[in-house]
């Protein structure tokens, strides 16, 4: 294993220290594995998301202004205990209330819901949307339904721009349980990673092979096969994602995501093929977000996102937002 | 080999196509391979930049406000040919001048220098800068002298805003030279890329092997030796930047940059390492930046570029700037 680390039992505090050094705007309180803004805009809706850490950006890297106001960190792919939500949620309770962006884990899930009622009781009114984008697999190893993955970007930011616009704890969920309604996301995957205390790839890949719907922790997807041409494999994660939603005649943002070691040219080039596959079927690409911005640490491969967008959407996307990993 | 491209030899047009989708304020010009404004700033000195291809975002991805006007793709890890070159420094050209930012590779040079004395020829005024932040070695497989490596960023955010700001074209060069004289760099290369129309990694490095000082194709080092932890390798890359260049009790913008494969996780606990080596010298860091801005196709590593400031060029740094890969 090479990894620029020291202690693997270290990684995930290392980084975010290495993040708050960064980001001046942003801090981070050791333990509890929080960052949150130094600044919040006073008086409105927090926002926190979190999860296992091992996805690099996220969730930190979305904390800023027109997002989070707070990310919560679990040790590697594990979810975050309910201390340390309910810390991200003190942090990023301003009065107005908390929204919690959870990814469908079914340890998130009971975590955050544990920190939501350990908010309530301490006068902190908590609401949740959870992000179910994945449409690979009905359940996988870690979930029931669907995983949350990559398109959880989009809900951060929409619902970050909805609670920086004013919004209400209820409008603010409001649209972000629209925004989840309208995601659907796919990926694929051509290489394994390596959790650092673990020291070994958690699965194999032949040296030609790549499994289709593989998850940002290395869950089982839906078919192994032989690397396709980018046309191809454009067209297969697209397929997915369309028989699924009917996007038809909408606008869009799309997303090509990589999954940590996968070279930006590469999804430009993946870009280049979902763009003309889908101006083909009428369906126009309002805004389009091409990087590493929901990872499994270093895998190599990708994952496709759609959002169906109406004018609220459109706005909330366009909207200022100021953060390491994305800037509007 | 397991890429997400088409035919190898295509790779460059549809990555750029890519870019052009993803952001349509970019215009791309086919066959010439050129990334472009479609609107700059009027009467502004024009900023080009470019090189072999394989280092993305670089350069096409610092087209925009506030940095390049146009960004000039070789093939892989090739120069661009004069040709290309000279379509660069049309698009970029609003009748104030253009400024080039080399990286100090012989191709490079040489079809640069041509491409601006036939732009002389169509009254176009050119000046040019070479960035040489390399500390590795004094010469090298392409190089007399020393290498241009992620620093260049540095160069074409500051020669960037100062044109958008109104500077002349001596202004612009004058103030592109200090950043390049003030510029510092040293990589690490832990693992090896492929040359997609090779099909097989340009070098090897064992399971437990590191190469200090490796260029961005792959051009030997100064040491391989074995991996080691994050604090190590802080110091010994910043090591030789400091014995190279006196930056006692300045201020300085750092780049933590990856070389395409190396998780984000791991160049925040390497920023984490350089922060208190640099702290602990007495030496502010006054901007950071973290994340894959010059790499290496997929090789993992990475490098650490210091810049020397002083008020001018800080608030160059600071000055809005809007590019794919960079937005400040």
């Amino acid at each position: 294993m090479k990894k620029i680390i020291n202690n693997p039992n270290d990684v995930v505090s290392e980084c975010l220290k290495g993040i708050e050094l960064a980001h001046p705007e942003l801090k981070y309180t050791p333990e509890l594995e929080v960052i949150s803004r130094r600044n919040p805009s006073p008086g409105k809706v927090g926002i926190v998301s979190g999860g296992g850490s091992g996805h690099e950006p996220a969730h930190a890297g979305y904390v800023g202004k027109g997002m989070l106001d707070a990310a919560v960190a679990g040790n590697m792919f594990s979810s975050p205990s309910p201390d340390r939500i309910i810390a991200g949620i003190q942090e990023a309770s301003g009065g107005a209330g908390v929204l919690l962006v959870i990814k469908n884990y079914s340890g998130d899930i009971m975590n955050f819901e544990m920190a939501a009622e350990m908010a309530e009781m301490e006068d902190i009114q908590v609401k949740h949307v959870i992000v179910r984008d994945d449409v690979a697999v009905p359940d996988s190893t870690y979930s029931t339904g669907r995983r949350g993955i990559a398109g959880t970007v989009f809900v951060h930011k929409i619902a970050g721009a909805k609670a920086e616009s004013g919004g209400t704890l209820d409008q603010v969920q409001a649209v972000a349980q629209k925004t989840c309604d309208n995601l659907r996301s796919m990926a694929m995957a051509m290489s394994p990673c390596t959790l650092p205390a673990v020291g070994k790839p958690g699965f194999s890949l032949g040296d030609d092979e790549i499994e289709i719907g593989m998850g940002i922790h290395g869950e089982p997807g839906v078919a192994r096969t032989t690397i396709k041409p980018a046309k191809e494999i454009a067209q297969i994660l697209l397929d997915k994602i369309l028989d699924d939603y009917d996007f038809g005649g909408s606008e869009v943002a799309l997303m090509v995501n990589g999954l940590g070691g996968t070279p930006l040219m590469e999804l430009y080039i993946l870009n280049n093929e979902v763009g003309q596959l889908l101006a083909a079927k009428g369906i126009k690409v309002y805004k389009t977000l091409v990087g590493n911005y929901m990872t499994a640490i270093e895998m190599t491969g990708c994952s496709l996102t759609l959002l169906k967008l109406d004018d609220e959407l459109k706005a909330l996307l366009d909207a200022p937002c100021d953060t390491p990993a994305l800037k509007i």
